[in-house]
């Protein structure tokens, strides 16, 4: 495989993901800085890579492309360590990743956009007490599992766990109430003390 | 493997998903009709088998329960013709599976629950010209790539076919119009001419 290049915004959650996951694979890659905000990925250009004119973007080899986020982390993470080698366990990996993209993202990952990236007046703060119920909701899943389990899937650090972290540790941004889930809180900490460990670039 | 049983609402597309699979793998499986407008899958005997209490759940063999329709699909997928056996083409399909489910699903399934299964008045019909337009959006991503493509991914029926073909085919019950869409509708009877292929039931 050639050097993947990967087309992205530093501080998407989603986009994060990619970038979390090649730092701990010690892979090579370029990254394109992509800013959402400036229309570029609705441009021809972008959607000639992506149809659905989204980051992240992964360009696997010059001229081909791969999009959703944890789609890109399944073809990043085969044959390593974050990608479990039993079949039961991939399915529970890839249960919690849409999870994660169902459950998760639509509440935790909207409400931080409409709070750090909108106007303070602006009209969607009215969906903020609809995203923080079901939010909390995700939230409480997770803390649920992980008051029995250390990550997400057997017992050891995976994709899933990098799918998940992405958005839940930024949370407090769109008003979540952490403190609430101990697990989580304490889960945190331990994919912050993975190896090759990177941080999410603050929202400028 | 014991036979699974299968938690389902025969008339969700997402538990169509996994009843479509089991009958083109030709494999025995138990349905247990699980109606989510009783409230039942929010009650602790079903959370119990899925604290995201939602359908489809499997249980893959007794007291052990995996969740999400589209991990369900991989995992029984797994080993067969369904499921590609390169890895690009694996990420691929996942690639379009979580596309369904961020980008498909949460405007035409929830468009055809509001039109078909809301009072004719409730205020959720409001949400309708927005779930139409990202719905059409999502309709046509997929015509440019059925414009040149058989199939979602390679050139043979997979589980990311499965995937998409549940709420596309019924894409007329919420009101999208699936005439503006023709590379679509070819797709939709190269589906409905695979081996053991079953329909959804209709809501009653």
């Amino acid at each position: 495989m050639s050097q993947p290049r990967v087309y992205g915004m530093s501080t998407s959650g989603n986009c994060y993901k990619v970038r979390l996951l090649l730092e701990q694979l010690q892979q090579a890659y370029e990254w394109i800085e992509i800013d959402v905000r400036t229309g570029l990925t609705r441009q021809s250009e972008f959607l000639g890579r992506n149809p659905n004119g989204r980051v992240p973007t992964l360009e696997y080899e010059p001229g081909k492309y791969l999009a959703e986020s944890d789609a890109i982390l399944v073809y990043l993470a085969e044959g390593s360590a974050f990608w479990p080698q039993q079949r039961l366990q991939r399915a529970q990996a890839l249960q919690w990743m849409f999870f994660e993209q169902y459950s998760h993202e639509p509440y935790i990952a909207v409400a931080r956009f409409i709070c750090l990236m909108l106007p303070a007046q602006h009209e969607r703060r009215a969906d903020l007490p609809r995203l923080h119920e079901r939010g909390h909701q995700a939230l409480a899943v997770m803390e649920q599992h992980l008051a029995r389990e250390r990550f997400f899937v057997g017992d050891s650090y995976s994709i899933a766990d990098i799918a998940l972290y992405a958005y839940t540790h930024a949370a407090a941004d769109g008003g979540f109430e952490l403190q609430r889930f101990p697990a989580v809180n304490a889960w945190i900490a331990r994919v912050e003390s993975q190896p090759h460990f990177v941080p999410m670039p603050l929202v400028n």
